[in-house]
């Protein structure tokens, strides 16, 4: 048990189900004097929140969020900052059914395997819902790492398998689907739209980069900066595969190949991602998700009931098609976290 | 700071440099009563060795390990378990020529940029022998695992990009490159060869299955199973990407495709490698992870001395043209450790 | 930094000040199917409030806990139960004189040296008040040791140097002081207000006592019981000592005095406290603190401004005589804190 | 189970029992840079060594500490630092029958109950012998602190009930008993003698002073200063109580006379012990242990055997008669250990 908190310099705890009061965390060891408000942490929210974009449902939560303690006149105080999100649409009883049926795909058998009972309303803790937390969290890592100069940034490479170039990064947090080009869009729409009508649904691949990071993040041999990052990432639900760089394709590379050449002014390539042996490098911090498809499909599907007696299930309902809108945020959030703690990890002894 | 612990309940802190005294590490947690000898340790520690196998160098260092605590009249006692394995073959002075100029793709650079001064010789403690406290400790581990009915298996799946079917995983301990089917041997014994004769080196793919995982395991939210699994596997000197279950694939199928149906039998198929929302749900766990290749090649590269200068290095010597072999029992640890942790957390309030 | 976490298996990370929104907490590692009620926690904070009993001010907080998740149909789920008062009665502008003014012996100077800022209204996250979160979290830990059979009290031996003996230690909890003899009562009341009129205040001594504890809690060798106990304890504000068993006492006895001997029906003493090389033995586990008076005294006292220029101040308001009846149910929650951590330590791996 | 660590970014992991084959830890999160030999920390482990001094046994058990790892041309490399000493002086047999008759006073009981079975040879991991591994890591401690200025000093202030002044504590590490006034010494010995004569043991009182801390060390408000020192110091063996500044004496005060006036030259008194809510105050940190009397005594006492029968036991053997002058510098060593772990804890985030 415990394991509701990352990080150990720089944590968030956190806690909340999708169909309870609401969800919230804590923020700890934020130093003290960076700028706060609600208004910062809520324009992240916006982001990852449902009833936007082509991919989503018609659900509209408003997901306030209201900052509670570590703040005091617009600046952090140094200790631990308290939020809460309230639930506002919430519809339990549409997830009555759910009580004694196991989705495919989904946490229900495996929450009711762990702990022997469960909150079946939507998924209770387990559900994407609990994301918010991090993203909230995220926002608040991301004002410390503002005043370090550090800048992170998330957005989609791939839909449905249809990859797309990265051409237009800067300008990815404004486009639909968080596009890392804008001319993949109506493709990924009609993508979409297709397997809506199929009454099925789509994952993809979303890439983070942190660009500004000094040298020398990174604990090893057990905290180095990748390992933290694929921990925090792959704590995302639905994330199955996370890369450093050019990643797997490193496995398909030469040594000659693969190796970055030094210069007096830097690295000439960044198929390392910006970290050698597990400490950032100076250049650009790139990771990359791969998301599975979202498990409520509007069809038929096998499964069993509490007793273990074959069952089907169609989900349907206001589900949405793709997780990577919403996920976008929630990556970068991780990434600000995991940075946050480095930057403090490596700021203790150094004078 | 501070980051050479693996492990909450069940952990793993370990210490020692490729050219000093020796390494070694401390377990702790280790339930009372595991049987346990140095040879168990030693017959793992064997299987990571250098000097074996078609990929290697022509170093033998003999990695005997010493258990210095925590066992009495063969068994556990519950208490810390520290061991030891003294260096043996050491040529430092080999290493001198490293001491101003940084070779591309490890981590000299990164490790003065951290902590302003290196253990330049032999990589110091970034060297790949640090994996030894590893193998150690996961040997540990895998045997607490077995009095729990948990068995793991580390298996190679793809060299060089020449990726082989898992034909006979069972008998992957004791093949050549551990492959997954020993008909890919010659293949890719003439593929090293050939990269050998050229200067380079080949990196490749290892998969791990743990079976007899039952379903409970990982402590959400932010210590799923497979979160941690990520943690401890990208945490491997040289590995750049993590999958479970069908990873980064499942990015590109369909919900339909990649939901497994639940039967009363059990789940038809296995694309999520055993774990839903970051519990395992019964089936096998599987993992992969996808390893660069070895950085150190026999051929000029572009790179700069300690004052910032252009500079040439070919790295040459004794070194090893893939890392797989050595790799797989360093990735079967990682997934001992992690395993082992989450069924202490799992016990612990279960009654 | 990230200071306000307390436990690692059972755990409770706490936020909030004095006068801002409110203030909170997340208690993980809590096993699922525990009852658990707002109504059991809030039983516990009522203790704790001021406004109640002979040595109080005449604030009327009302601090009604609300909870927040982990909790469905009654019982607890095993994810994290997030809790949060709301802070009522605030007169912030009482408190901008100590904006500038450093009060003797409160955290405002040491919190202003530590953070570079501080949120000075009633001492922000230094006031007493943050042990609401304690109370409210140890409330949780109690439900949970229930189910072990454990029973915590805490009672008062000792006000203003009046010692009193323990003749009645089961009705400390309704008892005026939760004196552990009823008939101390009036002895201290009379103190209490002696020291009033001279705008003076007074310290104490608790006790705490666990029943019902099995033999084998505590992990050693540096998470001991009573090393967590000392930690768990000397960290409430105002205490400035903790003995275990017979403490201090024990210093000034011979080795034929101190130790218990051993029968077949138990140990025919508890000088321990109930715990041998920091392992519980099976009797009950007793610790006391040390409670100095409380700093806000009447009267005028010599200090410095943020300048460090000489002042005077003279805090007098509405503050209480002696922290004494307030914090013997949070010595009471750190008790239950570090038992329910200590029980699923060493419930793990035990089977 | 795993609580053989102590610190969180200064850390030290133990391991190694009084009759295996040695003793040793891990300690991590020093910075680089910190000039360190093995003979600075033998000269710590000197201190704590039997066979010297007036109250000690006849044993001469060498100590010698080997550093494994972390040290590169005499300084620190920030990697983890390795430590090992091997055990010498190793008579099992005169163990064997207390294999299945416990002690009193001692561990035996609480070892077989929490772990089913255990290192009966000198008590095993419950040894005070084990402390040895926490003089070497604090040693380490030391010297980091002293980059920053910090020194810390302990020192005897009571031998059985017999308290000295503290007129010459600067020459204490040197004196016989380690007493805080040269004085007593003969009153001490006699005291001894006579108790040795009797076959009987004493304990005694131990301060220990940290002299140059910085203000602003602390965590509020789980890990304040007092609070980690109380768990660091409580965690020695035969540790029954812990004291911050007046201690318990604070409980007897009124707020009048406990509060230090705060004056332009700094405070006019140190009641607090240098610590304000958990936070050092700039003035010297000053804390104090009660110590139990060894509770191996020369004359039959009563306990059970393993069976749970009655039985009668006389230890006698090579026994010290008080702990003290071995516990002094064990209780520097732990304060050191906290206090590094504080002062990288504040240096992160402070620029």
């Amino acid at each position: 048990m415990s394991g509701n908190t990352f990080g150990k310099q720089f944590s968030l705890t956190t806690f909340g189900e999708s169909h309870g009061a609401g969800l919230g965390g804590v923020v700890d060891g934020c130093p003290a004097g960076i700028p706060l408000t609600e208004a910062v942490i809520q324009a992240e929210l916006d982001r990852r929140k449902p009833g936007q974009g082509p991919t989503s449902t018609a659900r509209k939560e408003k997901d306030r969020v209201r900052l509670l303690s570590g703040v005091f006149e617009g600046v952090t105080t140094g200790t631990s900052i308290g939020f809460f999100i309230a639930n506002e649409d919430q519809h339990s009883k549409d997830y009555d059914k759910l009580k004694s049926v196991y989705r495919p795909g989904h946490g229900d058998i495996t929450y009711q395997a762990k702990y022997g009972l469960r909150d079946h309303r939507g998924g209770g803790r387990s559900s994407g819902r609990e994301t918010a937390s991090r993203v909230a969290g995220g926002a608040v890592a991301a004002e410390f790492l503002r005043s370090r100069g550090i800048e992170v940034t998330a957005y989609t490479v791939e839909i449905g398998a249809i990859p797309c170039p990265r051409t237009a990064v800067d300008k990815a947090k404004d486009a639909p689907f968080n596009a890392a080009d804008p001319f993949i869009v109506p493709v990924w729409e009609e993508r979409v739209n297709q397997v809506r009508s199929d009454g099925d649904t789509l994952g993809g691949v979303v890439e983070v980069a942190a660009t500004g990071v000094p040298a020398g993040l990174g604990e090893p041999v057990m905290d180095k900066l990748d390992a933290r990052l694929a921990y925090a990432l792959m704590g995302i639900g639905a994330v199955k595969g996370v890369e450093i760089g050019v990643g797997f394709e490193a496995a398909r590379m030469l040594g000659s190949q693969n190796n970055d050449p030094i210069t007096p002014e830097g690295f000439a390539s960044n198929n390392a991602g910006g970290i050698l042996a597990g400490i950032s490098n100076g250049d650009a911090v790139v990771a990359r998700v791969g998301v599975k498809p979202i498990p409520s499909i509007a069809t038929d599907q096998q499964t069993v009931d509490a007793d273990g007696n074959p069952a089907t299930i169609r989900v349907g309902g206001r589900h949405d098609i793709c997780a990577i809108p919403r996920i976008v945020p929630v990556v970068r959030a991780m990434t600000c976290l995991v940075l946050a703690d480095m930057v403090l990890l490596q700021e203790a002894g150094r004078r």
